[in-house]
């Protein structure tokens, strides 16, 4: 079930919401990403003070721990983990391949090349047409994954929106492999589609079909023809994006326009404040990604006129400043802290940092979305783009 | 500013109120301990939601990290670590000559009996008639500290309630050494209060003497009966209790009836359930303990029904438990997840846990205490012992 209302558009741009069973999404919104059903420190009711509505756990992780029957018997995963509001999983693909292809992430972003695993020396994970196999870091243990069977996993653990188990291929890799990889993720996303449908599971949640292709145009175009005509209630942009913002820029603007445009689209794994308004611009809805979260921990918070929104609270020039981390901000961290207090609590390794910069960071990423949308309705979204990206340098 | 109400008795237990230029704490009240103006990794206000109207924090830890002028020019200590409510900060003698004699905390749990220092090697603490003097185990800085010096430090802290500066003595020193550490800590105490009261810090602030004497009751009554002349607001009860909770009886036994009836008594360092009644029992006004929060973190919470009130979060047995960790407690980790979901975040490290379980350790010891109150008011205290104590078993 997931219902998607577009309310206003700014050229590519729409302005819309996402009803799902527990819970609406303004859209352009955001999933905030809560890998093993917990956003970190943050408690789920600091993410939703901070204007969060969405989640996004992963099913690969859960399917090791705590397993999808202890999910199951509390309730499903919006119980589990007390989250009222839009809930998704993904797959857990880009992980199991994460495995297989060494640190993808770093590749994604560009920041090195691995080589692919040698052969001779047991693989982690072993892909064929039936699916994936591979060792839990966890525990050691096998599991497989399959289209059917992970389908069936995130049926158990009951989110609202669903992702298709897929491949997710490096940067590096030839053209040739990228092609087969796409090819057999079109099948695996045939299958899913069938078990959802045969599960009848759309009464209470909703599948997302996933654009593969890497970076090369046709087999994008390709991957996105055939994936909108399969029917999926909304589409995920994913795999391989490239190795610059030039790279995924188009990647999106070539993908978009194949999509159906009263579905749903999400850009997997990005949430950089510039490349929010820049996937928006060329027809994004939604987005995910675990950096607001993640740079927390490392005592960075996100603000508006510092180099790539920046702002380093470990810095012994913290130590001076009464100021929250960013005047006016509404969020429970800005209203109640300085920077001092917050440089003391990264020094002396204080927990109680982590959560309050998170829910700053989410705060921050969830405030940029609500003048996202209200620059569509006004038709300025170019405006608010040239405001946003001057004010990320 | 002090203001001290007894609203009700019920043998030599005392039901009251405590006002400060802050806040109110009813008693016999619990501090939560914040050393380094944090309590770890729970936000100040879900130990408000918790029922927690009063933290201490610790003047040693402060002054070498982030430094009192840093406090200062944040607006003091409450508006630093944004907490509205009844502050009080510890000398920080207890953490000092912690450095002198071990793990003193260790050897008043009688877990072990540490030698003191050896001669010949340069010791961490140095003391003599005027302070003590200490290398910080943070970055090798010296630091002095005087009675004087150290009122002077909580002036700039802010908090509502100081302690007088203090040389803690470890179980097993001979009578001679707590004598001698007594009568110098009375000596202390004098200068604390002459410079307390020469900074005219009364009108927002209130000093409170400790007693001392080790494990022997001689010394025990001739420090409280010092102590008790001087005038101080209230009065702590500190030193070595000794290694099994009847020595610390004895000593709160002989102790309270030498103190002002109308001034507040605090146990340092106490917050096991049924010894928080059993304090009570015997005179004894407002507690602190770390261990609430402590235990969080290696996934224990306090319950009723097992033993030594403790419940393992981390144990397999948890898995399938759906229930709150305590059914009926109206704290926010246990009206809203279940055991299973604990022993999940415990498993998969997420930090979560640790919040959640530290503000239902709070709350649980916040209402336990509530009873306490209603207990007095109702003359049957004993009966609440028998409860409880039972209930830890």
């Amino acid at each position: 079930m997931l219902e998607f209302e577009i309310l206003a558009t700014d050229g590519a741009a729409r302005r819309g919401v996402i009803r799902t069973a527990h819970g609406v999404l303004e859209t352009p919104g955001f999933f905030a990403v809560a890998t093993r059903a917990a956003l970190k420190g943050l408690d789920p009711a600091a993410a939703r003070r901070a204007g969060i509505r969405a989640l996004i756990c992963n099913s690969y992780h859960l399917a090791v721990q705590p397993g999808p029957e202890v999910v199951a018997a509390a309730g499903g995963l919006h119980r589990f983990m007390a989250w009222e509001g839009v809930l998704a999983t993904d797959s857990g693909g880009f992980q199991v391949f994460s495995l297989r292809h060494g640190q993808v992430a770093d590749e994604l972003k560009g920041r090195r090349r691995l080589p692919l695993p040698e052969t001779g020396e047991e693989a982690v994970v072993t892909v064929d047409e039936e699916g994936a196999e591979f060792r839990s870091a966890i525990d050691g243990s096998r599991h497989r994954f399959t289209p059917e069977g992970n389908v069936a996993l995130q049926r158990a653990l009951g989110a609202d929106l669903l992702f298709c188990l897929d491949e997710c291929t490096p940067f590096h890799v030839p053209e040739a492999y990228t092609r087969a990889a796409m090819e057999r993720n079109l099948r695996w996303a045939r299958r899913c589609l069938q078990t959802f449908q045969e599960l009848g599971m759309g009464a209470r949640q909703a599948l997302y079909g996933i654009v593969h292709g890497g970076v090369y145009p046709d087999l994008r175009r390709a991957s996105a023809t055939a994936i909108a005509a399969m029917g999926f209630d909304g589409f995920g942009i994913g795999d391989c994006l490239g190795e610059t913002k030039q790279d995924w820029y188009r990647v999106v603007e070539l993908v978009c326009p194949l999509l159906p445009p009263d579905r749903p689209r999400h850009l997997l794994g990005v949430g950089e404040p510039d490349d929010l308004v820049e996937g928006v611009l060329r027809g994004i809805d939604t987005f995910d990604c675990a950096m607001p979260t993640r740079i927390a921990r490392h005592g960075q918070a996100l603000v508006h006129g510092r180099p790539r929104f920046r702002l380093d609270l470990t810095s012994a020039r913290r130590r001076g400043e009464d100021r929250p981390i960013e005047t006016g901000c509404p969020c429970s961290a800005c209203t109640r802290f300085g920077r001092a207090y917050l440089q003391h609590l990264f020094r002396a390794r204080e927990l109680l940092a982590v959560a309050l910069v998170a829910e700053h960071n989410l705060a921050f990423t969830a405030r940029l979305l609500a003048r996202v949308r209200e620059a569509i309705s006004a038709g300025r979204l170019a405006e608010l783009r040239r405001e946003v990206t001057c004010a990320g340098r």
